[in-house]
């Protein structure tokens, strides 16, 4: 049985070979994205068991995903085939000189169909962590039910619940996340925000206060993700600031978070103290974003490890 | 105004640049497909004028769709933009020994909601003839009501209904299609059948009892697409097999029956019997499966004219 | 008809995929190049209806660029395809570290046959600028000609004159160079000269002595672009220096100045003060630097009022 | 536990994306090429579980070697990676008119080290199939100890030993194949040879000749594979011919032998006739010749289900 | 000092990587074109030390042109570069079921201004066949005038001319392709024609009437290309059919030709009897037409001797 | 004869389209890499002739490596090819944010098996200088004894040896790197160390100290390369810092010792003061940084007078 079990969408994406407006780009390759994909990922290169559960389509982009998640050595023994709806598919667009836009095919996609009934009560009662985000209750009525038994589930089998928010306000608006993501923190018992989203859920700015917020509703341990400001990290007891990891250049900045969470995820797992926890975590972030795609340049261990003794990772 | 207004959905296709599986497919181009441009385009190439009537969202995909279209000379000032929904999408699937798939991201696209209010009266007003197709009314209830509030429009105004039945069992049931087709079919001046969508429509299997049934539906002219045997073309008073035209190679079948319409439709706004109507039908059909691509190997009139001399299309 | 129509040649450029020199490059991708067509399109994105008068070869590359133009909504109506002759064409070589070049195969083009001969009086008659710039009369005598006779046509008829020097010293000497355009700017209504050439053409270093020296000319409005030090507009009335925008990134600068022409020229046209002329000529050419294409990345009214506001163009 | 193991060499092959000498090539793409895990996904496909057992260099080719396998399902916790040697490696040479090349770099390899102490007793003990192939003994002293040591185990386990003699004269001479593939086949309990290197090693030429000698060597089942002819499949008691399944066009030959024999596996695992077994593999047989890849056009059991009872494979 | 010096021009070539009309094609890869520089790489790669006169642009397209001629290690120390013109261009347009087309950009480039000064007296001199082509007087007065001078330089000096009619009638008229070249051809040594071209010149249709009339017009060895029917090779004693080599497919014949003539060459230089010639132009001919490119596919003489004696071309 | 010849490996690289971990990358080109070629290439620009001495394997891969280098003008004529063994492979990795990596599949390369009996002496006596690298000594035991005999060789008929200790710590240990190198160094007339390996060779780390251990080798002339520092160039009577060209941006650095190994040469060709030498290394450096590709930028004579002049390269 895996240690972690990551829940949650991964689409496919088309992703432009030229930059600028997609009425004047021809070419694009294949590439899958999913938050809680890339953190099973994450988890899985740093030697830890990870599976992953979602819905895909019985279609030839539902295989594509499966395959990419499964090459990881992502245990998929739970993923459901549905017939009777895609899998979810974007297009990015991506300008150098200003954001990057997507435009989604999601709606009713396969993965908008999870339910609790998706779930296997025996293979989630016997993992240590569930991870989730703030996408999938985004994604339907079905999707936010199947969220709240997994936690139930969780809780009744002394699995503990990891939680990153991770809102996206193209899915709703803020009123829509902050009720149901409210609902949802207390019973996280690792909770990773990013500043930003942070203070949008607890209405402060400070970081402590932020910390201090969610530690009051019930979150058992928070990192806080700042950027370049590195995290902080706190439980009941401790509470420190972690530096970040210097990079040469960063090259893309998608994929940063969930290779925080699984650093920050394979720290507990080791039973490392909160601080190293949030050091391995910096390292992650750090190198997710020295190489382009969500979860491509994530690091081995013994890579990780490297970088993590400060030295440069250098060609065996 | 146009000679001549097609009304449909035109969708972004994603087109694998290898063959096989898309799950072993990582590169993709994108073009567009719809059946009704592509009839304009044919029209356009040819020397007549054409409009286009649709919806596009109010995205990337749309305008490129819309640069498409507007590139080829056809008149869009009647394309609605439509900020709640999005540009249809499709990827392709290509397979070098069987058949090719498609996988639709069009439900709910900005053309699926076209609706009678989409459809300018003066605009149609003016026209030859509107060109429809048997795609349109299976995409949605407002679809439907429009393709029958244009024909109720063309008929109050005296233009001429052309209607290729284009049966999709992707988008309808057979039954769907033909209680609603059936009811089309009443109205078309111009009717232009594939032999095997006439055969489930009729319930006949010869080709003279099938334009038999057509004509005693009312339909004025019937020109029924019969591949490798050319066509036969009717109309009250006159019938006749018209021979296909031989090509070298077939590269690439699809959109030979909108490049046939197109011809056909060229012959019958430059008031020419039935027979060279037929005969211009067959020569467009002939050029568009000797390129790749929807409609990009369409003649423009020159080269058309050389092709139906007998001549081989050379360089200038 | 069109508000602006602009006159002049488009060429077809082969661009390599890789930096570097040719003999090393294998790979190609087209595109077109020329500035009076981007100058309409730059207009035409941003709401006002333009027009293209040119000469193109009767060949395939010629279709492409009518086709590129035309799906920018250019009204190309007058643009004349030539049997006789093909369409330009260039070569392109990028050098990350040093200057691009170019290698032209444009002599004898069918735009350098342009003559008097091709200019429609009356649809030149009823628009309200034509746009010119100083690479038309370097192409031929009877180029030069056709430049001379638009003048006339203009002044006839009350239309204002647009000029943008645009001095290429690979197509002729400093000395033709000015003499053939110290003869045009006199007739100009508004002159866009950038600081390098005003130099030349008026032998001042200091801005406003340049400013000064083409007002005494006859130019009735300038507008001297300075790079970073945004622009000088001047007329006999009033004079003001307008600070630029900032761009996080200058990705491609070619295409800035047609941009700038684009900009400025929808707020004479739409009434506004010079300053402000100014500010939309300055926020045309800082967009249009951040993406790569010479007119790929000029914004449409929604993003571009999105810009001048002063907000990041950000995903709908 | 799988239930069938297979044991080889995969490595990464550089495909050119151009015909001709690869002097003049100059991209490639990068795939995997391996006989005995194209078996192993072929079951995979089926529906039976796989492993795969080889030896892979710590780098970033054997990654990805074995993030394809692990994609298809196959349990790859027997691969053992070796920091001494570096993965395969070849690069293919196509020719539109004559024969594929192939350039090894596969002298030293991390699989050519593969020996007896790479076998996992516990692992090979529990499954029903061990696959070997006549590739392996070829590759090094080791290799044919390791070839010995899988049969003996699996002797003496009661595992059955499928082979698939795959001579190639690249890796050795006809004497040293003929006497170390002789020294092996009487443990076949299922032999998988094609006619003409089934000639080479029982100096016979006819089909039934070929097969008694087999037999009489101690092989338990011979599918003797002859292209256009079908196969001949023969045990102790029974000996048929099974007709091969036409296909539309073969696009690429590679890898039919391998999925002919995953074809013929999976029909022994289910316990079917052999006649059955016979079709199956003809069936895998056909349909891996029509899509480009040595494994991606492998169906997966509705598709072969579909094929198998004779329809077109078709769009869902 | 090369035993053939091959003079004429050589150009790039932008060819497509899609087919269909170009205003449709986007990518395109840069090759050479040139009849006489493939007769002079056929020969080298045959081991025949060649030589090549041309004039080429200063520019990069010329360097690659050198570069790649160079490469196959033919003497380019008599090409002139021109500072005063570019080197020629062209770009393909390729029809799957129709014509290739091409567009020249050669007029007044580098090579269409050799003239007789361009040639090294003492060079030629110490060859032993100079090698041209019809195409090179059409170029330009000046080129004509160079042929003529290496015709007459030849026969001063002993050395044989090979002459190859090559009319294109993009260049010129029937009236002046006949003219020009019947002025040339009786001072041919060798002529190598193809049927169709030698009826132009001849006004003849049988071979045998055709190798006749050239004869009697003075040249020495004919050599009369008739495609599926081999060749008819003739002087004043002799004359034979040779029959032509099989291939398995035709992939491009462009480029057939100049492969037979360079055979041709080879076997004259090596002084085997016309039969053996014709053999071994026909062989060389049969291996242009199996690999795409207009000389890439040339063997080189191992790949020449084994296909010559009957043997399939394989891996080493 | 050459004034220079190299002597040493080139290699076949396939390098990656795509940034990142080889497993996710899925195109590659070919390229070829060689320090030795790249020093003959930079003096073949520059108007030297070059001479290059190796061995390829005869396969395809080796056609590749004689094609691109006899494309630059260099003499191959002494290049063996090997029957036994193939032309050596690499395959590179490139990371944005981290060091490129490299896959050497060069073990028992062709030119491995380079011994003293691939010199020939007339060859080498005739040239002014030989250059070596100290790549080619850790290859294989005969590359070792071929650097030796080549410089014995060179000291008998008093041609110059040119030595770059290029210390690859991929081949060989520091120990075995320096006992081989410090044996070779002293018979060096010019040595072209890099300041990091100087380091390592003499044990000192101040350049001056570094300089004067070699000369009390018995180094004639040393050119020590510092980056950004310049180079500092001694012989026994004169010492000097020559400090270093600016350049817009550095694209890609490797090469950059080749280049400033070729200008050095060339000043000394040419007999220029030492001083000047150094500044010409210098300048190729530059230029040779600021385009990617191992030698693709580097400059012909005139941009190379261009730049050495203090001007822009700029267009022709």
């Amino acid at each position: 049985m895996p240690e972690v079990v990551a829940i949650g969408e991964t689409m496919v994406v088309f992703c432009p070979e030229q930059s600028g407006p997609l009425r004047h780009v021809d070419r694009f390759v294949k590439r899958i994205a999913g938050s809680e994909s890339n953190v099973a990922i994450g988890l899985s290169r740093l030697g830890h068991s990870a599976g992953w559960i979602s819905r895909l389509g019985s279609d030839e982009l539902g295989e594509y995903v499966l395959r990419e998640i499964r090459a990881e050595g992502i245990d998929v023994s739970c993923v459901v085939r549905d017939d009777q709806a895609q899998t979810g598919l974007m297009v990015k667009e991506i300008h150098e000189g200003r954001e990057t836009r997507v435009y989604y095919y999601r709606r009713d996609s396969a993965a908008s169909r999870m339910s609790p009934a998706d779930l296997n009560e025996e293979y989630l009662a016997r993992c240590k962590f569930i991870h989730l985000s703030g996408v999938t209750p985004a994604l339907s009525e079905s999707c936010r039910e199947m969220v709240n038994a997994a936690v139930t589930l969780a809780k009744a089998y002394g699995v503990k619940v990891s939680f990153d928010p991770n809102i996206r306000l193209r899915l709703w608006s803020v009123e829509e996340a902050r009720e149901t993501l409210l609902s949802l923190i207390p019973s996280a018992d690792v909770l990773l925000p990013g500043l930003e989203e942070a203070k949008i859920l607890t209405v402060e700015s400070d970081p402590d206060r932020i910390v201090d917020s969610f530690l009051s509703l019930g979150v058992k341990i928070v990192a806080l993700k700042c950027g370049e400001d590195g995290c902080l990290v706190a439980d009941a007891d401790t509470r420190q600031w972690v530096a970040p990891f210097k990079v040469r250049r960063v090259v893309d900045p998608i994929g940063a978070g969930d290779a925080f969470a699984a650093g920050f995820l394979a720290g507990l797992l080791e039973g490392r103290p909160l601080k190293e926890c949030g050091r391995m975590a910096n390292a992650m972030g750090a190198l997710a974003v020295t190489t382009s795609g969500d979860f491509e340049g994530l690091p081995n261990r013994s890579e990780f490890g490297t970088f993590m003794s400060g030295q440069e990772v250098v060609p065996r």
